[in-house]
C-alpha cells in the first residue's frame, strides 16, 4: 500500500524535499507575523466570497475570522515562529482536523488556487518564499486528500458486521 | 461537543499550558540527537519485551527499528531539532497514523507506564527536561484516545444507511 506522504507526492507533483524545502529557512523571522496574519485574511476573503458554492460552503459552518486565525498559527508555529497553534489548539494532527470536510482532489485545486492569488497580492512576500510556501501547500493539500480517503476504508467494516447481524436475526 | 485538547486535558490532567511547557526550552540542543535516540531505544526496548501480552501484540506488526526511527525522528522535530520525520515521512498527522492501532485510555496507561521507566534509565536527561516530556506525553497520549474515539464516531452514519437501505428493499 502506498503511504500518505507516496500519494501526495504523485498527486500533488511535489517531492517530499521540495515540500519542506519551508524548513531550509526560518520564514517566519523572514516574513513577520503580520505578513502571515494578512496571507491568511486575504485567502480566507476568497474562500468565503468564492463564487463557486459547492467550495465556499465548505466553510459556511466556520467563522471567517476562526477560520484565519486557525491557519495563521498553524503557518507560523510550523514555519518557524513560536507554537501559537499548540498553546491554544494543541497539536495540528491536520488529518483529523479535517475530518468534518469533503478534502477532494477538486477542493484541494481550488484552495491551492485562492492561495495563490492570497501569495500574490500579499505585500513583502519574495519569489523565493513564495516558491517555497506553495511547494508545501501543494504536498499538503494533496497529503490531506490521502487523508480523507482514510474514511472511506474505515467504514466498510463496521457496516458488514451490521449486515451479518441483520442476516442472522 | 467537547474538542479534542479539552478531552485531552481532562482525562490526562495537564494543561495545555503545562503539555506545551517543552516549548519554553530548545530540548534538542539541551539533550542531544543520541539521547533521543536512546531514549526511543530504552522504550521500544520495553515495550517489545512487555510481559502484557495485550499491549505487547498492538505493536506486532511494527519492526522495532522502525518504531524507533519513526519517534526519535517525531520527538526530535517536535522539540527543537531538524525536521526529520517530515523530511522522510511528511506531516506527523498524529492521530491519523495512530488509526490502525487500539488507542484506549488503557493503552495510553500502559505506553506512559513504559516512558516514565525509560525517561528514568536514559542517562543524561535531567529533572526538568522529564517533568516537561512526561507533560507532553501525558497530555498527547490522552490527545490520541481523544483521537481514536472520531473513528466511532463515523461509523455510525454509513451502517444507518446500509440498514436503511435493506428495510427498503
Amino acid at each position: 500500500m502506498q503511504s500518505l506522504q507516496q500519494k501526495a507526492s504523485e498527486w500533488s507533483g511535489v517531492s517530499i524535499d521540495d515540500a519542506f524545502g519551508i524548513d531550509d529557512t526560518n520564514l517566519f523571522r523572514k516574513l513577520g507575523l503580520q505578513t502571515f496574519i494578512n496571507l491568511s485574511t486575504n485567502f480566507y476573503n476568497r474562500v468565503y466570497d468564492d463564487e463557486e458554492e459547492w467550495f465556499r460552503s465548505i466553510f459556511a459552518n466556520s467563522e471567517k475570522e476562526n477560520a484565519i486565525q486557525n491557519q495563521y498559527e498553524f503557518f507560523v508555529q510550523r514555519m518557524g515562529g513560536p507554537p501559537l497553534f499548540s498553546q491554544r489548539r494543541g497539536h495540528p494532527a491536520l488529518i483529523a482536523r479535517h475530518r468534518p470536510f469533503p478534502v477532494t482532489h477538486q477542493a484541494a485545486e481550488r484552495w491551492l488556487h485562492h492561495m495563490q492569488h492570497a501569495l500574490d497580492s500579499t505585500t513583502d512576500i519574495d519569489d523565493d518564499s513564495k516558491t517555497k510556501m506553495m511547494n508545501f501547500f501543494r504536498h499538503t493539500a494533496y497529503f490531506l486528500v490521502a487523508g480523507d480517503e482514510l474514511k472511506n476504508q474505515n467504514q466498510h467494516i463496521p457496516c458488514k458486521h451490521a449486515a451479518a447481524k441483520k442476516d442472522d436475526s
